[in-house]
């Protein structure tokens, strides 16, 4: 993703929501990252431990003016605007300097303003001018409806759609506001397509582990997929070949995807190398249900005598981003331990 | 509930997975509740500093045998064991006295033993016979097919089915054992079901909130509902009659149901007092969409003016225990912080 922000001349602000952990951003340091994105303030404040350069992709929200005034203060605070009433209210209450995204509805739907409603674009534009502490940045969107495609060209297509949308407001307003960046960014377009010279900046996140449903979208291939949880068997049950596993919907999140061949599928399992990194995802081996604490495994039954009591499996999950949000920690192959917010 | 288990002559022993928290187990405590069922060990760990009879109702865990001999050295600590395997490893590893209910699968089939398998029941047993740090506590089974009910009737027959099956096991083993009890405990057959006579023990916990999958599985009244979701309101969209608030998939948890009239939803609205307490539902207006951090809000196009960025919209959530899971700390009604584990 670095090589490709680098071959667009655009900078790359990864969104940190997916692993939300200082070391791992560290990673993207080494590789001349200098700014990030986050999906809340209280992330925000966690990295600006280690960053300068922080935008909070998510509405502003008013509530919160204490924490968006200490972190100002500290840091290079981005925010996203899409009302009139926002930006009110952050020139009445801002006690630091603030830049503002507008935040552009290219048709995921959302959250945004439509980049024809000039009306309301103007009106935020005339608040942040009037408020030396507000800063006019550019204009963002995220193109979620990627996450609806099913292959590479329905993604491109999403990606060529919501481009073109975001980009003619540059044209509009590059001449009130020359150093105006046009921001987009969604691990489905930015992993599938190559052409970003339109924008100025990138934003995608899950990339960093991927996981099953961007698999399912069509961004990654299995094999990309950089996560796993590791799971206890605590049971196994011969008579309808399936094995308990100590990882519920409190680790998992009970976000699940329909499988072409078995139907509604909780994670896959993948084969263990001894070194706590893994090979292929096993044949006919899924989580077919979660509850609160337990997973069921369905397995293959000549496959069955293979799993004992005591062992992990080790599973890729549906949605990485919640999986990681509800555990605390990571180790690495070389079962280093990691941890995060 | 203690009513209930009162007038049966049964003992309580409810769950805390739902709640999760020290204070509202006060609240039993001064009910005359003396003993708790959790569903992880972590969660044991953090009540046994004010509990001292605990059973934690998932397959005993044996990579967690350091906590599972550190805790049954500080108080009674019943474990769940459903195959040999389990069996002789406690034997073999514990170093204080642990209490072992034989899980018993009455049609749920998530974990346990068939009722009629007496073979590995008997197995078990005598595993447990020849270790003294072992004792045969009794028969637990969790009738978790009740949640697929869908009015109180539905319920009822779960209930007579489950009990019916896991109390024959009392009949044949009360001789060789005469202190066994039979535990049997989920909220949907404890909220509906009056007749307890049969079984020793009950453990339901989500009751201790109810929530919308409760409702549309005919376990509560919706005006029983005890726990709802504080969130921002951080936009509004006129042109789709939707809120947008600062409530996601990292706050409630993805889980949704079908609602008769308007489809999927994950959270519905209510009449907010001015004291923190709430009124009835509000017609028509419910969470549509999830991400991350973001609920998307459907609203009557007649009452969009009466919602303003800032305000909070309380929400019932579809599934309180993964909610109240995410969640770190709940407010009451007089506005008094609750913390939790």
């Amino acid at each position: 993703m670095v090589s490709k922000a680098q071959s667009n001349n655009v900078d790359f602000r990864p969104h940190f929501k997916t692993h939300q952990s200082l070391e791992i951003g560290r990673w993207f340091k080494e590789l001349g990252v200098k700014k990030i994105t986050v999906s809340s303030l209280e992330m925000a404040e966690y990295f600006a431990e280690e960053w300068n350069d922080i935008t909070v992709a998510f509405p502003a929200n008013i509530l919160e003016i204490e924490t968006i005034n200490q972190l100002a203060s500290k840091i290079r605070l981005n925010l996203l605007v899409e009302s009139v009433e926002v930006a009110k209210y952050l020139s009445g209450n801002l006690s630091a300097k603030v830049r503002v995204f507008i935040k552009i509805d290219t048709g995921y739907h959302r959250t945004g303003i439509a980049a024809d409603n000039s009306k309301q674009i103007d009106e935020i534009l005339s608040v942040i001018g009037d408020f030396e502490l507000l800063e006019f940045e550019g204009f963002l969107a995220h193109a979620g409806h990627s996450y609806k495609a099913r292959s590479a060209d329905e993604i491109l297509e999403v990606h060529e759609q919501s481009v073109s949308s975001i980009v003619s407001l540059r044209d509009k307003y590059i001449e009130s506001y020359p150093n105006l960046i046009i921001s987009i960014g969604d691990t489905p377009t930015c992993s599938v397509a190559d052409d970003f010279s339109a924008v100025d900046e990138i934003r995608p996140g899950n990339f960093v582990f991927f996981d099953l449903a961007q698999n399912q979208i069509g961004s990654c291939d299995v094999s990309q997929i950089a996560v796993a949880m590791a799971c206890p068997i605590v049971a196994v049950h011969e008579d309808r070949n399936e094995l308990v596993i100590y990882g519920g919907g409190v680790h998992f999140s009970k976000e699940n995807l329909e499988d072409d061949t078995v139907g509604i599928i909780y994670g896959k399992v993948v084969e263990s190398n001894e070194n706590g990194t893994w090979g292929k995802v096993i044949p006919d081996m899924y989580i077919n249900s979660l509850s609160q604490e337990h997973g069921i495994v369905s397995v293959p039954k000549s496959q069955l005598s293979g799993y004992t009591i005591g062992d992990y499996l080790l599973i890729l999950p549906v949605h990485s981003c919640m999986t990681a949000n509800l555990m605390k920690r990571y180790e690495t192959g070389n079962l280093k331990t990691i941890s995060r917010l």
